[in-house]
């Protein structure tokens, strides 16, 4: 059955398949000390213009923001992140099994805003009581969101202008990286969020690889550098791969001829038909986001109707007739697909 | 200077401080495995008519909130609180440092509401995602609450029957419950807690001992009884007092001729009596509480005039020209100092 | 550089990579709700002759030690592990980051003692002040273990009948079982593992897969059954892989033909053609291990000499002009690699 | 019946409930940050010789150890310590429940051997998987031992020295420091310690006071200072007193005039007295100790015929038919309790 489900139900760009056959039998040293490994950094270093920036490959999206966050953020302190945010709401718990508290502020679009930020920071610290509180300790946030949509450069470099006015690194998921680097409107590069994030990551899991993601430490200012014995740290979080090869090349691969952006360019394209045609057909879009995932209200004949013949991803009900479903294209989506869910609208 | 800043800014009830002087050079065996202890819990089991119940002794609220809280909530789960519970808000994260989210549910007057309780689990059950979320795995509140109301026995009670309906044991934080228990209007009596609640405890700290509170394990059904090794469990979380006979003897004492209701009666008549006065003088109180902490918002002339007589506890700040303050009575407050309070205002 | 350094320096089973490359555009389910991974699990399930077992798929072995423990361990207790276990030594701290003591216990060619362990718990709970101390509350042990010894079935029976009686599941390592089962005077099978053991993992990483071990929760006695709502545990500790089926697949094609045991028996093989020309040749070996893994103790000239050529894996410092050295087969040796190693010694 | 069964059996120093009485209806502001507390304060600095030590009061010794260790030891490390140490045996695992291992080293008549120490970092640092192992982030010892035996002022240096070598503080355990700084033969004073210790704790619970620890940072070298925000780590840790001036009242009390060390020779004299009778008798004494723990080795007949007359602590079972007892004095025992026992032996 044709599926939208979401952007991680196939296996890789091709040539990291190739990749992977063509150098199986060849014996690399463990843990990501390999030649690959490093390689891959170097070109990541390069695709951000952060000659300096730390580089680390973790396995999945939730380990590394728990791994990451746990690493940043002071005993004393938590994580701030929107109401909306991937560490609040999915998954499951990873961060308070660490120890530290999810401080979360509203969302707008999956979005926080630097003055609701800069008035939460202001108020903890004027209340007679903050000892007894937990500080905002790093700020976490998402590019794109869990809505699709986009921090503009403005609004980054305000976040982190509060975020280090009080303190606190500023950790960018990157989960959909690619997706964000590459839509329509975005004004973001990888230098920028290198410039302005302390700490972010590179999708790998729902942009073209098999699994992985590219932790960049950027070294700059006051919240520089990678936490101290950092591999010892993923390990004991239980997240560094043996065969750490496997990430250095699949992150080798996609920092090559600009692959990584190139397959994530074909995700936001076909959302763009999708969201075009939907909106000819009078569908609700949810939100105005310009990625890869689209969010559509639908009555419960349509939704059925649909289901019959595509996979769509379930968000949430909106009210007793209603559902927000999702619409998820990704770096292997085709266009045989788009046609096919087309004819289905 | 004036003070009615808090509820523990006094020592312990004159008899628990003659007790101490009186066995000061007996010899007792340690962390409450003595006579005294044992006695103290025999006289809680008959003051809650709950003569199975399982009582223990640990030293402060955040503490026990903290043990009880991480021994009864399962592993992959969180405890639902009001959003301005105290476990969410003024214990510097001792929840999450246990590996425990605290959910939060809107605040009605510092209550939970049982109907909102049930939407939010049955849509958390609801979710196709639930298995990555963090499940509600117990529930948390105080009686009395943070802004100084009581749940009725029939919230009580409805609260229970949603909290069991979900698998969850239902824990009443009592660091107040003196007050509660004793004041104008309630109809949640000792007894009816012990019936209702799984596991709740009675506040020493705030009402007459020098520190204590007295966990009350109560045995019913299916979220019955004491977790496994308790002891061992509280030792673990930095909460066993090696003299543990202080804490017998402490509470030997409050539950002897019903002192710790009748010392408690004392600060809810001397704070009824204040709140008359505030009325009278055409002050804003902030909740509509009957224990002992008055929540006033005051403009900062006032604030700053009364200041200058009283300490008086900081609540937050309403807007810019007001604030909310709170004034607290305990069972210590004399007659003299509610009169110089009420010459004050 | 010819490497006998460890068992992970290679890709994965021709066949896997096959299978990964004919499947790459299929859409999968997430999480390891796909079909392929349902058809491993049952092909496990098979070959240990566990029709009842619950099988789940995670990426690493630290990962798999740390979630499977701190998930059968109660929280009042740690577990018990020889001196030289993996969790004891070579994970970071992976199982007290969750918030469990390892016990240890003297190892014996890497093994625990039933006696020993016996003895350790009559004598903790003979102790007066046991509730102040940390219970033995799981046995942790591995097979083949880290010297590349092996339990018999007669010492695993014994070791889970001590467990048992002092209320403990056993909990077998099996990162490297595929070189346990199929080493010469092994009299372990699967079948008897899934007998024995309350819960095991079959080792991926470094028996044919590019990563992955299967966790088997085998269903019998008092200590049967997966821990409540495992997949949010496995998630809760960042180990949840977002395309499961690449475990799946994998798992499928290494349990099918007897795949697994096959590639294993090659390293055996291997290792013990390396053995025999060591004791022709006069080398000390460590231990009497019948696995992949043969330590030699070699001195200063000898170690310089064979470094030159060949990557061998560092044990320890035995004294100041001898080194324990490991050279580790694995399922990807070939005989030619093998040949070069033996022309050197 | 006549008990040396522990050293926390009594209530506290006269001095101390007397003052508690006095104080008892004064109203003191919450949380230690009253004038009696920063008085108290003042005089332990005073007698530290340590005009910038920075000084906390907790509760308990099991706290204190857990609160401290956890927030000097950095993330990726443990803490070093004794086989026999408290931390190690008999805190419940307090201290892997905040995710730290506690790595050992052997004991001799209680304490840690310097070379020993500094070898097991050498050897840490010199393995070439070192980054995938615990690190030795802290030191810990107690000053009297467990086993009642002292460090001389030389061997203290030599550790502190090897402690910084190998960039970790040193903590040191006083639960009975006031029995170390007053036996004969003791050569460390209260300023020696808090030059050569980065942090330690002057045990109250112990030698005369109800309850209590007092937690000196001692500001000095590159490990110097207290963890940032400290007071929200208590907290944290559910450890921070409500009425922390009990704290400040008693250790106030405590060190003026001495009277600290006056109680404490009490004891040691008694002790002194007792283990001259022992000798005489031909009793076998376990430890050579010159504080206020006395270990004897017991055959069953002679444990028996005490028992019927005097309770004592029970330590281990040496063989079958003897035990390892421990007999205690403590600041209240009286002349009369000494001349009872004597006269049993």
């Amino acid at each position: 059955m044709l599926s939208f489900e979401n952007d991680y139900s196939c296996g890789a760009a091709p040539d990291i398949i190739a990749r992977l056959a063509a150098t199986n039998t060849d014996q690399f040293p463990g843990y990501g000390s390999d030649q690959l490994t490093a390689q891959a950094k170097d070109k990541i270093r390069e695709a951000c213009g952060a000659p300096d920036a730390d580089v680390w490959f973790l396995v999945g999206g939730t380990q590394t923001n728990q791994t990451v966050i746990d690493s940043i953020t002071p005993q004393y302190a938590g994580v701030v992140a929107a109401a909306s945010g991937h560490v609040n709401v999915h998954e499951a718990g990873a961060i308070e099994a660490t120890g530290h508290k999810v401080l979360t502020l509203p969302q707008h679009n999956g979005k926080i805003d630097a003055d609701e930020l800069d008035q939460y920071c202001a108020t903890f610290y004027a209340d007679a009581n903050y000892e007894h509180m937990v500080f905002p300790g790093s700020v976490y946030i998402s590019q794109a969101t869990e809505y699709g949509t986009l921090y503009t450069k403005a609004e980054l470099e305000r976040i982190a202008e509060i975020a280090h006015r009080y303190d606190m690194p500023l950790f960018v998921d990157g989960a959909r990286l690619g997706y964000a680097l590459t839509a329509t409107g975005n004004d973001v590069t990888l230098a920028d969020l290198a410039r302005i994030a302390d700490v972010f990551y590179i999708g790998g899991t729902k942009v073209g690889a098999l699994f992985g993601e590219a932790v960049v430490f950027t070294h700059h200012g006051k919240f520089s550098g990678t936490p101290k014995h950092f591999l010892t740290l993923i390990k004991q979080h239980g997240a560094l791969l043996a065969k750490g090869w496997l990430l250095g090349l699949q992150f080798d691969t996609l920092f090559t001829d600009d692959l990584y952006c190139r397959i994530a360019r074909n995700a936001n394209a076909a959302a763009d038909r999708i969201r075009a045609a939907l909106r000819d057909k009078g569908y609700t879009l949810t939100f105005d986001a310009p990625t890869n995932q689209i969010f559509i209200t639908l009555d419960d004949a349509t939704r059925k109707r649909l289901e019959q013949h595509v996979r769509l991803g379930f968000m949430e009900q909106a009210d007793e007739t209603h559902t927000v479903m999702r619409i998820c294209t990704s770096w292997s989506t085709t266009e045989a697909q788009v046609e096919e869910l087309l004819a289905l609208l």
